[in-house]
């Protein structure tokens, strides 16, 4: 088999950020293969009124046209009932959960579930989606760290499954084993996005790389393998959400200061300019090309009711030739530049453009 | 309590490098307080031979008269029965083992302990100690990642333990709570050093911060507990190695490249030019100041048996002021510059010289 076609890619987790990155990154949904972008909300402020969601739309639409952008909101005080009914007149689709602190832009985020009870009530009723990070802060009293925080969020996960039986429930970009089982387990209304880059890395590629640094981090071989698994099964609960997180490489990098510790490291891993192309190949890579359409397609149009007719808007790949799928070192754009995920490493597959 | 003397304090696992980076961190070491310092042989290439050992310590001695220095031999297939012998005679303290790549300048490393069986025997009759490196090397199949790749090492620790009883064997820059548990539990020729920084980070720190990246890697919050504890206990067990090791702070940046992967970062955390002070007061913040002595000086002493008269070589701290203890974010040398832990933040302890 050396071409594929598949209909209409769809990534429900992305970053498209703001100001000159946007500008940059934006294009590259489209470029990368997918035709429907599911698009987060933590910029800076955070969108918080359905409004604000419906003016960022406006931007995205005029920077890539060609792609069908899917708005959320960010979970906190702004969000009320109201909000929600209001976003679901305007056509916003989801609302996205931060727990406070976990990751880039996350200050914002939620410290306890309780007080969103009447706003979920009313996102189960007007059929919005909840996007949950799910890992819980950490806390070295209770031997809470990166490597659990996934672990320890999916009793939250499993109470509101069963608090909000009608509420659909993504689990984003899982890393864990665990968290594959306990998604596994629940009725059809939760589902699990899974990012391209947690299908390749381990913790071993984390430590010591900060361009394979991103929240939740990779896990052990084993998480990867039950990732992988996941997808193998076919299993229509999971489904791409590239979880492409651009940062300038600047914030990637340690800066040292003179009097002060040198700077942390951004997390985030950028996968979007090839991210179809990265997932066939990946899925290749571990015997799933055949689950490819499902993956990156159908099970999360499915699960969001936003279905795609075959023709279209497909999109063809074709096995790269001796020099082809090469990615760049860097991307630079006007005012931001980027080092993409797999960068000067080949990719197996190309779209046929 | 505003002052406190300790007796020679010992520093038994330090890397001071070669060339240039050799000139700027040796005369640290004593600058942080240590008298006695036990070398690490993981130059290019490795110190295989005893002649080697002694050229590089005259050099070491050049460069800081004031301190002792106890060199090791790297082991590898140039080190014979013969070649521990003659070590032993010229006063050669110990052999390092390395598992092939699993740190800096480790390609060297052994694959299998069971070829060095008449090195240790031999190791054994002339009283060298033999100090590992406790990870075994990474293996996706076998889900061996830097996560677990220490517990792992523990058979060999106690097969090495069991088949050597009279061999002196020091499990280095112990990690994790198994290790703790594991050195506790075997007899007394078996010991294990405690670096500083591994008293203080956890693996969240380690992500997103290639200045915390070093080998074994932090682990989590109930793992720095266990070496919390273990000094707590005043168990002789356990006692400073502080794996200070330098790196160039371009080599602990990841470097973007046109058309290849951004460079990785180098392994290691620099803790020499503060490190009594450093190791005081991180104790003091655990409740250990009364371990001090015993942790920085008396225990490794005993087990290497190069014993310290009092009032010899006693070093004396006093608690710095308000402006006092502060680290720089860079120490520059010519021609060589480092970043040191603890950058930018304050001790509360400080060297009266």
């Amino acid at each position: 088999m050396d071409e594929i076609t598949i209909t209409a890619p769809a990534d429900f987790h992305v970053h498209v950020r703001q100001g000159k990155m946007c500008e940059l990154v934006t294009p590259h949904v489209h470029q990368g293969g997918i035709r429907t972008a599911y698009v987060m909300p933590n910029l800076v402020p955070p969108i918080s009124s359905a409004e604000r969601a419906l003016e960022y739309r406006e931007e995205l639409r005029r920077l890539a046209p060609d792609v069908e952008w899917l708005m959320t909101l960010y979970l906190g005080p702004d969000i009320t009932p109201e909000e929600i009914r209001k976003a679901a007149k305007v056509g916003i689709s989801g609302v996205k959960s931060y727990p406070r602190g976990v990751t880039t832009n996350s200050s914002a985020g939620i410290e306890d579930y309780g007080v969103y009870y009447p706003v979920f009530k009313a996102m189960e009723e007007e059929g919005l989606v909840l996007n949950l990070h799910g890992e819980v802060p950490s806390d070295p009293e209770k031997n809470i760290s990166v490597l659990n925080a996934e672990k320890l969020f999916l009793t939250h996960l499993r109470k509101l499954a069963a608090d909000f039986p009608k509420l659909r429930v993504v689990l984003e970009h899982a890393t864990t084993a665990e968290a594959i089982e306990c998604v596994t387990s629940l009725p059809s209304n939760v589902a699990c996005t899974i990012t391209a880059h947690h299908l390749s890395l381990t913790v071993d590629a984390v430590v010591g790389q900060p361009y394979h640094f991103c929240k939740p981090i990779a896990k052990e071989p084993r998480d990867r393998q039950a990732l992988q698994s996941a997808v193998l099964s076919g299993n229509p609960k999971f489904f791409l959400g590239s979880d492409s997180a651009p940062h300038p490489s600047g914030s990637k990098h340690p800066h040292i200061q003179e009097n002060a510790a040198p700077t942390a490291c951004a997390a985030g891993v950028y996968t979007s300019p090839f991210l179809v192309p990265l997932v066939a190949h990946l899925l290749e890579g571990f015997g799933a090309l055949d689950k490819l359409e499902g993956f990156v397609s159908s099970h999360g149009r499915t699960f969001y009711g936003v279905p795609a007719e075959k023709g279209k808007r497909d999109v063809r790949l074709r096995r790269t030739g001796k020099e082809g799928g090469m990615v760049p070192g860097l991307i630079r754009g006007e005012g931001a530049e980027v080092v993409p995920f797999w960068a000067g490493k080949q990719l197996g597959w190309e779209i046929i453009s």
